[in-house]
Order: C-alpha cells, then sequence, then structure tokens
C-alpha cells in the first residue's frame, strides 16, 4: 500500500509519499511543488502539472490532504482554497480516493501531541522513517499527513470514483 | 472571438458562452455545472469534467472568472476557493488566458451600476444577448463575466501559457 500525503499552499506545495507493508513504514520520496507562472491561473496550472507528475512518477494508491482551518484574512483563505482545489483534484483523477485529516489529528497521530510545533513534526517524521531526507517543512509535513493516512485510512482505499 | 464567463461554486458553477464581432455580441451557450459526489475530491473531479466538456464542445479564445468578495464564513470562503480553482484551473490547461473582475465592475459593465442585483443583470443580460435562453441565475451571472470581459479584455487574449 503506496501513500501520497498533500500539504497545499498556493507557492509551496508539500507532498510525501511512504509505503506500508502491515504496520511496518518506509520513506520513497518527498517534495515540494513551487508554483511558477505570473497570473493565478497559470500559478495552479503549474501545480496541477507538478503534482501529476508526482503521481505519474510513484503511482500511490491512495491519498490525504490536510483539512486546512482558517486563521488568516479571507484573501489568505480564498488562495489557500484554490490551492486546495488542487490537491484534492489531482488523485481524484488517477482514481484515488482522498481522505482529509485536521491538523491536530495529524499531530497527534505523528508526535503524540496535538499541539505539536513544525520542527517537532519534523523530528518525528525522521524517527518513523529512517533515514529520510526532507525536502523541506512543507514537504515534512505532507509525510505527516501520509503517516497519518497510513495508520487512520479505511479499508476500501483505492476505488475508481464517479463523477 | 468566442469568450467564456464561469461563475465558480462548489455546488453550482454558472457559464456561459458569447461571440463578440468588432462590438456586436452574440450568444452562444450558457449553463450550470451541478457537483456530483459523496466527497469533496469527488464533486471537485465532476465539475472538472464538466467545465472541460464544455470548454471541448465551445472552443472559447478566452476566459474570465469573477472575483470572489470574501463576507461569509471561513469555510465557506474555503469552499468556494476550491471551487474556483478548478474555474482557473480548466481554461488555463486549455491555453487561455483568464482575465478576473470584481463584482462591481462586472454590474457596472452590464448594468451600469455597481451595485445591481441578480434579477437587474440577468434583465441586462437577455437585454443585451437578444432571444437568450437563461439556464438560472449562475449562468446569467457567468454571462455577464463574459460580457465584462469582451469589453474590456486586453488585446492578446489567447496565449499558451507557461508552466
Amino acid at each position: 500500500m503506496r501513500v501520497i500525503g498533500i500539504d497545499p499552499g498556493l507557492r509551496n506545495l508539500g507532498w510525501g509519499v511512504i509505503d506500508m507493508q502491515g504496520n511496518r513504514l518506509t520513506h520513497v520520496a518527498n517534495g515540494i511543488c513551487q508554483s511558477k507562472g505570473d497570473d493565478l491561473a497559470a500559478r495552479l496550472l503549474s501545480l496541477h502539472q507538478q503534482l501529476s507528475d508526482v503521481m505519474v512518477q510513484y503511482q500511490p494508491d491512495t491519498a490525504a490532504v490536510e483539512i486546512t482551518f482558517v486563521n488568516k484574512d479571507g484573501a489568505g483563505t480564498l488562495k489557500l482554497g484554490q490551492a486546495r482545489g488542487i490537491a484534492l483534484l489531482v488523485p481524484a483523477q488517477f482514481g484515488l480516493s482522498v481522505g482529509e485529516y485536521a491538523p491536530n489529528k495529524v499531530k497527534k497521530t505523528v508526535v503524540g501531541v496535538g499541539h505539536a510545533d513544525k520542527g517537532q513534526v519534523a523530528h518525528m517524521v525522521k524517527v518513523q522513517l529512517p533515514g529520510v531526507e526532507l525536502a523541506g517543512a512543507d514537504a515534512a509535513d505532507a509525510l505527516a499527513i501520509a503517516i497519518c493516512h497510513a495508520h487512520h485510512r479505511p479499508v476500501a482505499s483505492k476505488q475508481r470514483m464517479q463523477a
């Protein structure tokens, strides 16, 4: 069972892929898609293309995206929503179901407490995926989402979704 | 020059296509994509597929999406942002530039005042596109966005965007 976790953002979209055999997790790859382009549509297209390339290269069986909590200004929330739309669309286009997890559930699963900071999350991702080299904080968060999904995903995790 | 206007929404995404010859506008088609699916990713996939079908069928040369103002709760803004991500992505995937217009600019262009209500917008869309049958309020708004873009679009309106 191969899991991709995605941490959506309009400038930097983190992703992380792990394999799960029984209860054993191993790191496959992680990275950050950086959006390019002069306008918003071009930036979203750039994210879509890069994330689609990741899907083709690593062929995950199931996907998870963090549930975003809204604690900034409305314009920031809208921007994040647009990136999150791409993060949810791409796995669906590859026929995967997409799990959604609240940040405190991800932290509780990976670190043991729901209020952990980014440094603690990155540390525990390294402990649980020995040898991993993190592409950055967004990629560490994405791996944490993948680890959370590996532990909590529903049994039927790969299914062609109906439009 | 064929223009598509898109009024994004997660449940109902309005679209409207018009042709512009000189200053003369004619209606081509309008409709509403209704998202289907049990979860958010499936709904976004459904919108993506339906809007892509519209693009294939009507082959617009340029696109415009309304700039959303945020005056509801954060969760509503996030949902709208996700649908808006799809509304911006699809035309970009077809190589179109995507204009963005604030609602009061759309209303000012179509009705003459920036604070017009939905009924006035629909009425003036009917006046400016004789014979049009509107699929609904969201489709009327989408046609208004297309009319606004026809009047205000930049000269170079079709270009392959670089990722």
